[in-house]
């Protein structure tokens, strides 16, 4: 049944892709971005190194989906925001899970391995801004957007500094472990943008 | 004239002292907080160690002391806030100022090399937030609380949350170099968080 073999090609490659972005992440928190070599991921997830090389141009390009993947991973319907037409609601739901995420060992580490990275090396910062932090703030601000129609934000809000006030906070409680990282909290962080930039 | 002998031996001595906080910042810097000695500080301080057991307990208090001495340097005048009964306008001279200290390139590298142990370092953490982190929130509330009885802050907000709202964003900016630290960025975070908690 020939027409069955593409799936399970898929399903082969899939896992192979999953095994590659679960070693990158699992190097990067053991040796640091600056030591993970291709070759070394390819030991680690049990492929060759031209697998690797067929799906990423590069290292950087296969330690950020990796870091990508985690984003989307926990989310479970990749980058676009839930919009139910209430951005309170849909804000609380997202700040929790990042929130959750955050407070989460398994999160924690490889993340806390990459801005360690990131703090010392502005080429790489830049690099992390292009390819991680603009997609995923890109999906964000076209949720803050269809608020802002639905006059539930100021129309003339800066959404860098929506984003900025929403996520800084939670950011640098974790980053300095500076107090829990709750429901709680994360609720209170959306009561007050939204009191920030009401229309 | 006896009575001179003292104020020289206290200028030397204040000599000695700025000698071994600058010292000790040029040291985090290059080596990092874990390779920092009591005895490299003294020999590039030059003093003997005897010099700095007698005022500091630990290499961690001198470290912590040499980094509140950069803080409280700027502003030239300790850790309180100017009160001139006008929130947003005195808020506005410490944003800025503090703005203007993470842009320059004196302050950035010791300040990212402390932030770069603190991530990976819970203790250190915790006694980061212990003994500089607290003190100079304590001073920061002092005058929020000042706002409050002015009616110029709402009576029940959270000063440790107005406090992440206002610098968070701030920190983030410094720390992955998303965002110019302007006078103006300054200025409306000031706003926003006033905005935000206003009574």
């Amino acid at each position: 049944m020939p027409d069955t073999r593409k799936p399970d090609h898929s399903r082969r490659s899939e896992r192979s892709r999953q095994a590659i972005l679960e070693a990158t992440r699992a190097l990067v928190s053991e040796v640091g971005y600056g030591k993970v070599a291709i070759e070394t991921i390819a030991a680690r997830a049990g492929v060759g190194k031209q697998t690797i090389y067929r799906w990423w141009p590069s290292k950087g390009a296969v330690i950020f989906d990796a870091f990508l993947a985690l984003s989307e991973g926990h989310e479970g319907q990749g980058m676009a925001l839930p919009d139910t037409g209430d951005i309170e609601a849909d804000l609380k739901t997202v700040m929790r899970a990042t929130a959750a995420e955050f407070a989460d060992a398994e999160f924690d580490k490889p993340i806390r391995a990459l801005n360690n990275e990131i703090i010392n090396d502005p080429d790489l910062a830049a690099q992390y801004r292009e390819k991680l932090a603009r997609p995923v703030d890109e999906a964000k601000k076209e949720r803050l957007r269809s608020a802002q129609r639905a006059g539930q934000l100021a129309a003339d809000a800066d959404l860098d500094l929506v984003l900025e006030v929403l996520y800084a906070p939670l950011f640098q409680r974790w980053l300095h472990r500076s107090g829990p990282l709750t429901a709680e909290y994360a609720d209170s962080l959306v009561d007050i943008t939204l009191r920030a930039f009401r229309p």
